[in-house]
């Protein structure tokens, strides 16, 4: 029987690498796929390179996609990344972060890839706990995606199943961590921070660094990436 | 009131261009999307220009989807594109045309481009009766993706509804091409042949070549597009 292949999104985040590793565990194959989406920085897609590496992924591929026809992203344009937010602020309504249909774009160039690879298993991290609001990394997104790409299909059509594995969705921050020290991910590979400085050191203060050290403190282990001292 | 806007998807095909006359008919600011994901020619999309032109659309972005990394389809690679198919052997079965996941990532795609525009509307060209086995392609597939959608997006979150509108779904290629002479869609300036001629000229065998002139013979009208002399 050949070795089950799957398709992982990798966003060289803490989450997506976490991923990564929880589907090498279960012995698939693995082909991970990066977005380049005119991101403010390049960190977080070299991180992704260094994650794919360790992992001994069979193949990584960057998909550029041109989001320059989306307005009104902070992750994609002028808006400024918020700094500092209190934590019931970041659980209130949904962020100038918020890329229009991101997830969704993103999960369907999975899928076609999925199906060009004859992989029926599609690995992404998204997380429902510790989270910034984002609607598209909800469960009910992640079972409604799933329901549409088996109607999508060729393979659907032909008798297969398309599993759209989200293994962090219910997991806090604390736990992924856990889980993924377990698993012996390195997260001094991984990057997070919305917006770094220009040596790359993240800057602490942006929702994902906070999410992110908060999840550390919840593990009781330091964080190995480098903060920008203040 | 503003008026509501809608995103049109415009292949430069003749269903497309039908579907943007019914959206403008129906009193939408018109937004249209076409998609270059390295198709064979560059009639289609030249078409696509001409059609959105015609109908006096508010905005046209194209949208380079880089599909290099999709293989195994006729439209997209080396495969050659079958002539003079017999319509039980297009109806059996998915065609070596079908590219992975297309509509999915196109809908998705438009969907980001909705979101950033504030349009709730989508619509679509796809048909489930002349069609060529496409599995996104069918009611169920549209369906789905319009719920997805609604649990993907802001607008949905914060209690408005996406739509999908697939006017053409439940028509014959006869029946579709009747409705767009009543809104006065000029057919010459759409393409639809897979395997065109250097000058443009259609094949006239290839399985989109066949639907549409078995549609216009339903018609009972010339279609006005030139094919290649036999």
């Amino acid at each position: 029987m050949n070795t089950p292949k799957a398709v992982v999104l990798l966003s060289g985040g803490l989450d997506s690498a976490t991923v990564l590793a929880i589907a090498r565990s279960q012995g698939y194959e693995l082909h991970a796929i990066s977005f380049d989406y005119g991101q403010r920085h390049r960190f977080e897609l070299a991180a992704a390179e260094k994650v794919a590496q360790a992992n001994g992924v069979t193949s990584h591929v960057l998909f550029r996609v041109d989001t320059s026809i989306f307005r009104g992203s902070a992750l994609t344009n002028d808006i400024p990344v918020p700094h500092n937010r209190a934590e019931s602020e970041m659980s209130s309504g949904i962020p100038v972060t918020y890329v229009p249909a991101r997830n969704t774009i993103f999960l369907s160039v999975a899928l076609g890839l999925a199906e060009s690879l004859q992989a029926n298993d599609l690995f992404l991290g998204v997380n429902a706990v510790d989270y910034s609001g984002y609607p598209d990394c909800r469960p009910e997104f992640v079972q409604a995606f799933e329901r549409m790409a088996n109607l999508a299909t060729k393979v659907a059509v032909e008798g297969g199943r398309i599993r759209v594995h989200a293994p962090l969705i219910h997991l806090t921050k604390g736990q992924i961590i856990q889980q993924g020290l377990q698993l012996s991910v390195d997260y001094g590979l991984t990057h997070s921070c919305y917006d770094p400085a220009p040596d790359g050191a993240s800057c602490g203060e942006c929702d994902s660094c906070q999410l992110r050290l908060k999840g550390f403190a919840e593990a009781g282990v330091k964080d190995p990436v480098r903060y920008v001292l203040r």
